[in-house]
């Protein structure tokens, strides 16, 4: 391969975006790359099979650097997490053909950054952007880690149907909780219920007065809210939650293209009800990474989880397919698949 | 004493209140009470010697079942903590003329609850209604054991010259921190330097722009925020709250008059900055009480403590005293001397 020049389609992060993106905000074009190892880099050069949509994007599109991830640069690919094939590489620990998992440009030729190799073929490969990726990584600190579940309590889920909240309700319900999401549409309630196993769940959009919803889906109160959009909904919640409960605030995507937040008037709550709200990024956990795939790959062998994603067809249905996610077209994980493997 | 007929002055509690209570919210009357134990009832009456002034007694203005504590009853007197002076028991555990501290009417003659007996003659009696008392304490258990200090890290306190606050800084200051703290009135942030040790403190009526005044006084940010006051202070120092900072949710008494909560805008921090925010009360921790004063006691006996009292003069000047303390007219903990002892 070193020395092919090969067609290299790329989505370009065109300039910073205040409000909501649109598709025009990037640019797809066509380019020719030759691929070549840096000499005395450890490069590895993938053949990107899969791009992952993920929330934390919007953020990077934004001109600030007061955040834990560096924006955009204009002019330049997008990144984000995905799965690659190796075609070359000089890093001892990757050979031609090994398919990988980790950072890469959002074109069709990409150096690798942070990859592991995906030594198992229990899953498709493309539950390695989900399941097994950053989504399902986060679902299973957040829950486990950050909720500081015990047996018999009662989860409340938001985006319940997303990347990580199909994860979050079943890792809750094999932990032996009372499990309860909402999500945007009624095709994403019948997978709530009937296919991640929520014992209860609700289409947000449809209930003008969310206190009201949540003491009807939650009658005895909230022990612990896995809290993946913000605004309006934690407000409610915060109102419903029960004495030592705990809020794991994994994000806020109802706000991420809001010019203002949306304000929040219940924080007296935490007193009276003893509430635990605690932020988290899954990257302060790495070292949890190697337990959290064993112990996933096994669930899934032993058919104990299900997983559905939503994927593009093609690198250039990126822009809409990350627009749409934010605006919750996607039913499950968003990916973009850029090849075959 | 028993069959005595006493002059007993009561501070009545009149109706329930929306917004700002008034003195006319009160009532004091004068009235008479034959000093007599109930048969077969573990009976033990007190002469009031100090009453204590609390922000939660504003809660229990209000004709609401939703929080940790009822409300006052119309046309009884009001309740809270307090010293006195036993002068009929029928416990065994309390003989006349003991000096104890609990729970009792706002009246001079009352039936006393969960009365501890108080040995020590190291500090004031009246420090029991502060220092020593629930003030202190609710310092104790928000500083040490829900802050989770490390040595060399930044507290921010606000209401930081008030009952519980003066506790805070100081514990925090011998704990090893670095300490910064607010208050209303050039008078009380005297006090903050200069007697209870602050390493930095700011009158924050006088910052039009809260943001900009911590990170003048925090510049390197806030580790650990000791929460009294909520609303506007609470929104400004989410952005100043470094990675992995906590804020203790003591109270929010800026709130404790609205009619509407002030809205808080700035969350989203929690996920980027990891930030854990928990409520509290001192009620969940009286297993450490034996503990905490043992250790207060002794901090005083070396003199390594500091405590400034704000004591109202006559159960008449009651109304007033609860008021101004929620108007921030007090400097140090507010209390009411009903009596010599
Ligand atoms: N802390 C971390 O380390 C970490 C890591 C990964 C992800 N996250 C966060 O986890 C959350 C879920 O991410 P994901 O990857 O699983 O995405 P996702 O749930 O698969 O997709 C986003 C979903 O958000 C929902 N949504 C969009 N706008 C909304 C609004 N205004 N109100 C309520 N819901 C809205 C939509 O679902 P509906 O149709 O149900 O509205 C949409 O499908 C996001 O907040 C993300 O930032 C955090
Ligand atoms: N969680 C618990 O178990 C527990 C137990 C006890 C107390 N608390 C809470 O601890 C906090 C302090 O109580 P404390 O007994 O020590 O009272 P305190 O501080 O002695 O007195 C109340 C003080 O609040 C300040 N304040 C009043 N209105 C304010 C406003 N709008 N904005 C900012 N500050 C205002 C005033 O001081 P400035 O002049 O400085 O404004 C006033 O002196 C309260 O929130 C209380 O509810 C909680």
């Amino acid at each position: 391969m070193a020395g092919t020049e090969v067609t290299n389609r790329q989505v370009l992060f065109k300039n910073y975006v205040v409000g909501w993106p649109k598709e025009s905000d990037m640019e797809v074009v066509t380019t020719t790359k030759k691929l070549e190892l840096r000499e005395g880099q450890k490069d590895v050069i993938l053949k990107v099979l899969y791009l992952s949509c993920d929330p934390y994007q919007r953020g990077r599109m934004r001109d600030s650097l007061d955040s834990y991830i560096p924006p955009f640069t204009p002019g330049k690919p997008l990144d984000g997490y995905g799965v690659g094939k190796v075609v070359l590489s000089n890093d001892p620990d990757f050979k031609e053909n090994d398919i990988v998992e980790g950072l890469m440009a959002w074109e069709e030729y990409s150096l690798g950054f942070k990859l592991t190799k995906i030594e198992s073929d229990a899953v498709p490969v493309s539950y390695y952007l989900g399941a097994l990726g950053m989504a399902g990584f986060t679902a299973y600190v957040g829950f486990f880690h950050v909720c500081q579940p015990k047996k018999g309590e009662t989860i409340y889920v938001s985006a319940a149907s997303g990347a990580v909240g199909q994860m979050v309700g079943q890792f809750a319900k094999l932990f032996g909780c009372h499990v309860v999401g909402s999500a945007g549409s009624a095709q994403k309630v019948d997978l709530l219920k009937n296919k991640f196993g929520y014992d209860e769940a609700f289409n947000y959009k449809e209930e003008p007065d969310l206190d009201a919803a949540l003491k009807r889906y939650c009658p005895e109160g909230i022990d612990m809210y896995f809290e993946n959009v913000g605004g309006k909904m934690l407000d409610a919640v915060l109102m419903n939650m029960k004495v030592f409960g705990r809020i794991a605030v994994c994000g806020m995507v109802s706000q991420y293209n809001n010019v203002e937040q949306d304000p929040i008037y219940n924080l007296n709550y935490t007193v009276k009800r003893r509430i635990k709200i605690q932020g988290f990024l899954q990257s302060d956990f790495v070292h949890l990474r190697p337990e959290f795939k064993k112990t996933v790959v096994e669930w899934f062998k032993e058919k104990k989880l299900e997983y559905v994603e939503d994927m593009a067809d093609g690198i250039e249905k990126g822009p809409a397919a990350l627009i749409g996610m934010l605006a919750g077209k996607n039913v499950g994980k968003q990916g973009i698949k850029v090849a075959d493997n």
